[in-house]
C-alpha cells in the first residue's frame, strides 16, 4: 500500500510516498481501507519532528480516518467487515490502509459522506472530553474558544451550541469572525483589533465565561483567567503560544478558578473505549439525525498532503481539512 | 458583653476590650454564649489589615465558637435552646456572646470537650471541602499538606488518615515533624535541611502524590506541581508565601493536572449549609466515638488574645489555639 511518510522532520516538502505492507489487525483491531483521512494540527507539529508518536504508533501521520472494514482481528464482534466506519487512531491515517481499534470506530450513517466522517473522529473526542467531561459545561454557560474557525473551533462552536451553550469565539480576521458566527457562535472578537477581555466583559454584563477551551497558552493564561466567571473553568488542549504562564494564584482561590488540560493521543485505549462509547450515545444520534456535521475546508489529494499542510500553516482554512485517499 | 476588637489593624496589641450590646437571633440564627472560640490564621490577617469582614459579618475577628445556645431566631427547629453547639461564623467570636446559623452548627457530643469543639469547625470545614470535595481524594491516594503541624496541618492529617490517605507533610523543624509523625502522618519532611520535591519522588518511588493541599503557594507552587502523579490534583487555601506563581501549561496539559482552590469565609449560607450537612453525616460520627480529636495547643483567656496571635505568628504552634471565654 501506498502511505505518506517522511524521513526526517521539517517542512511540508519532507513528505514522499512509501510503500508499505498492508498491516494485519490485531486483537479487538480492524482494518480500515481508508477513503478519506483527516489533517490535525498534531500532524503538523509531529512533521515539524516536535511531537513523536507513542510507543507502538504508526510513524505515518494521521489521527483520524474514514472508510470500509476490509478485515478484522480476534474479539471483534458483531462482524465488522463491510461496515463504512470513522475511527480515531493513534497514527497512521495518511495511507491506503490503516488498523483501528474496533472500539474507537463510530460507523458512518448513510447521510453522511465519508470525506465528513473522516473530519469527525479527532475534534469530537478532544473537544467532547475537554469541553463536557474536563470542563464540566452545562447548558445556559458561556464558553470562550479561540481560534474560532479552526477544526476544533469550529467543532467546539457545534458541539456547544447542541448542548445549548453560548459561544464566544475569537478570530484573526473580520473575516473569519464572520465565518465563526455563520457556523453557529454567538459572538466572534477580532483579537488584532479588539481586546478579547474587555468584549468578554461586556458581553456577559461584567460576569464572565464558565468555560475557556484554550490551545494558545503563554501570555494568553492570565487574559483567559480574566475572562472567567467565579467558579470558572480554563482547560489547556495546546500551548501554540507558548508553555510559561504567569498566575495569580490568590485569584485562583478567592474566584475558585479550576485550571486543567490534556492531550488525547497518548491516553490508554480503555480511557478511549469510555469516550467513543459516551459520545455514540450522547452526540452520534445527532450526526445521524444531520444535526451535527463538521465545519469542511477542503480536500486534497493524498498525494498532496504537503499542500494540505501548507494551507494549515498559513492558517487561512476554515473547519477541517481532509485527504482523499481511496473512495 | 465584653468582645475584644481593635479600632485600627496592627500588631498582637492592637486589641482591646469593648463592651457591646448583646446581638439578637434573625431568622434561622441561634444566640451562643461562647465557651470557648478558635484561633486561626485568617483572625491575624484580618488584625493586620488585609482581610476585611464580609458585608454583614461581625467587625470582631473569630470565626469558630462552641458554646450554650440561649437564644433563637424564628424558623429554628428543633429547639436549639440549651444545647452545646459548635459553629462555624463569619466572625464575632472573639466575645461572649456571638450569633450563628443554626445550620452551620453541630452538636458537642459528651465525650467532647468545649475547648476541643471550638477547635474544629474552621479546620473540618475547610479541609473537607478542599480535599474531599474540591480536591477529590480517594482512598489509598496520597496527600502532601504543608505546614504539618499547624491548625490545618494537623487536621488535614487527622482526616485523611479516617477516610485512608497517605500523608506526607513538611515542616520547618525536626522537633515538629516527629510531632506530626505522632499525630499520624506517614511521613513528615523537614523542608528547612530536604527538598521536599526530591523526597516525594523518593516516598512514591517517582509516582508522585494525587492530591496537594497548599496555603503557601508562589514558588511553592512549581514544585507542588513536580511532585503530583499524573491527574494530580493541587487546592490552594492560602498564599502566605506570595500570590505569583509561574507554571508550565504543557505540564499541566500533558499530565492532566488540575489546579484550583477556595476560601470559605465568604462562600453563602447556602453552601455551608449543604457543607455542614455532610461533614454532620460523614465525619461528625467520628467525633462522637471519639476516633477524631482536634489536635491542640494552648489556650489562653479572651482577654490575652494578643499573646495568642504572637504565639501562632511566631510559628511554635502544634495544633489548635483556642481561647478561654465562658465555660
Amino acid at each position: 500500500m501506498t502511505a505518506m511518510g517522511f524521513d526526517s522532520p521539517g517542512g511540508p516538502d519532507v513528505f514522499r510516498a512509501e510503500e508499505l505492507p498492508v498491516p494485519t489487525p490485531g486483537e479487538g483491531e480492524v482494518l480500515i481501507r481508508v477513503a478519506y483521512a483527516g489533517v490535525n494540527r498534531p500532524d503538523v507539529i509531529q512533521r515539524m519532528g516536535h511531537y513523536p508518536p507513542p510507543p507502538g504508533a504508526s510513524p505515518i501521520p494521521g489521527l483520524e480516518i474514514a472508510g470500509e472494514v476490509v478485515a478484522q482481528g480476534t474479539s471483534v464482534t458483531p462482524d465488522a467487515i463491510g461496515q463504512n466506519v470513522c475511527a480515531l487512531v493513534t497514527g497512521g491515517g495518511y495511507a491506503e490502509y490503516c488498523i483501528a481499534k474496533f472500539s474507537h470506530c463510530l460507523p458512518v450513517p448513510a447521510n453522511v459522506s465519508l470525506a465528513e466522517a473522516a473530519a469527525l473522529p479527532e475534534t469530537l473526542f478532544t473537544v467532547w472530553h475537554n469541553v463536557f467531561q474536563r470542563g464540566w459545561a452545562c447548558d445556559g454557560e458561556t464558553l470562550l474558544v479561540h481560534g474560532g474557525t479552526s477544526g476544533i473551533g469550529t467543532m467546539a462552536i457545534k458541539l456547544a451550541k447542541l448542548f445549548e451553550l453560548t459561544v464566544i469565539v475569537t478570530c484573526g480576521s473580520d473575516e473569519k469572525c464572520a465565518a465563526a458566527v455563520k457556523i453557529g457562535a454567538d459572538h466572534a472578537v477580532n483579537y488584532r483589533n479588539t481586546d478579547f477581555v474587555e468584549e468578554v466583559k461586556r458581553i456577559t454584563g461584567g460576569k464572565g465565561v464558565q468555560l475557556v477551551l484554550d490551545m494558545v497558552s503563554g501570555d494568553y493564561v492570565p487574559r483567559n483567567l480574566a475572562c472567567l466567571a467565579e467558579d470558572g473553568r480554563h482547560v489547556t488542549i495546546a500551548v501554540l503560544g507558548g508553555m510559561t504562564a504567569e498566575l495569580n494564584m490568590a485569584q485562583i482561590m478567592v474566584r475558585r478558578l479550576t485550571l486543567t488540560g490534556s492531550t488525547l493521543r497518548a491516553r490508554p485505549d480503555a480511557f478511549k473505549d469510555l469516550l467513543c462509547d459516551e459520545i455514540f450515545r450522547t452526540v452520534w444520534p445527532s450526526v445521524e439525525d444531520g444535526t451535527l456535521r463538521p465545519e469542511m475546508d477542503r480536500s486534497f489529494p493524498l498525494a498532496e498532503v504537503g499542500a494540505a499542510h501548507t494551507r494549515m500553516e498559513a492558517g487561512d482554512h476554515i473547519g477541517k481539512i481532509v485527504l482523499k485517499v481511496g473512495g
